[in-house]
């Protein structure tokens, strides 16, 4: 594996996101670069910049498009998509959750699930019962987990998290870094994957 | 050729409309769908959104990026890049004068050579010795076309133009049309001509 790993940084209720957390895990394999999960809020983010809302629906000459472009983008990836009834989804639980699960191998498929459940199942995401039934399925001690999630010390870990997010100069989901470099959006996923992979060749050792 | 040509709307203040113009005429080719070239003006759209300026330059946490991701994704196409003192440069009559040449086979030249001015020259654009000079290089009579290109006639042209833009719901550039469907952005210049490729094969002839 590369030494420069990706960073992602996502949010479960950005559709973008969505496409991203779907692909990442398979083409960082492919590309031989390590990840680093890194979930965090985007609406603090954007609270910052005086929106109130996702920029996707204040921008109401965008918002059909935008839902087009993600039926068209998500056959073209080969993913499940349903436009959600609500957007954008609370995702604050399942963002907590996922702090617990970034060091664990169970959090590719933890993340998957969450956001299938928000795109392509038109689900609310936001619930100890919709969590419990996402990390049961995963054959997890999902009220261990979910309490986990819920202490004071995580909450504060997302809140610090998302402080992080800001000062690195995100400002939409999904974002990707390597070495400080940043790459904004699923669109620049591959370009990102490829700088990681450029940055350090991996040694080919001579037996 | 496909029977389902893909129109290319453009505004030559638009970095992201610089890197579609130089590509677009090669890949169309190469995909064997024919393209018709839509110069609008993005000013009047913006405002329409209650935007006195692009969203590169009011969304300050935006701008640095934009202009990374610039240089990356020019390097990535091998175009040539440097950032522009003047952002976003006037381009009233460069347009004006690409509504004249829109059917014209110099059209392809005479777009890229702004562009590159724009931005790879770091050079304004918006003056009659400019266009002049463009267009004698081209080998063409500079003076009749600009004459044609600031006729009132044309001048309402271009304004009706950006109208449709609107119209259409066009809200950035570069802005592709295949068939009534719409795509955003030099990043699906690729799906625009794969969509229109699909959307009727050209016939086989049996000779």
């Amino acid at each position: 594996m590369s030494s420069q790993p990706i960073e992602f940084w996502f949010d479960f209720a950005s559709n973008y996101s969505y496409m991203s957390v779907m692909r990442i895990e398979q083409e960082a394999a492919r590309w031989g670069v390590t990840m680093k999960w890194r979930p965090f809020l985007l609406g603090p983010i954007f609270k910052s910049f005086g929106w109130s809302n996702s920029p996707f629906v204040l921008q109401t000459w965008k918002t059909e498009y935008v839902w087009r472009d993600m039926e068209r983008e998500c056959r073209k990836y080969g993913l499940a998509w349903k436009r959600p009834s609500a957007f954008p989804r609370s995702s604050l639980l399942p963002a907590r959750v996922a702090l617990i699960g970034a060091e664990q191998p169970w959090m590719g498929e933890y993340c998957r699930r969450v956001m299938q459940l928000n795109f392509a199942a038109d689900q609310d995401i936001d619930s100890v019962a919709c969590m419990s039934e996402v990390l049961a399925e995963l054959g997890l001690k999902a009220q261990e987990i979910i309490d986990q999630a819920q202490h004071e010390t995580n909450k504060l870990r997302l809140r610090r998290q998302t402080e992080l997010a800001g000062t690195k100069g995100v400002f939409g989901a999904p974002t990707f870094f390597v070495e400080g470099e940043m790459f904004w959006g699923n669109d620049r996923l591959d370009d990102a994957l490829i700088y990681a992979r450029a940055s350090k060749p991996p040694v080919t050792r001579i037996s």
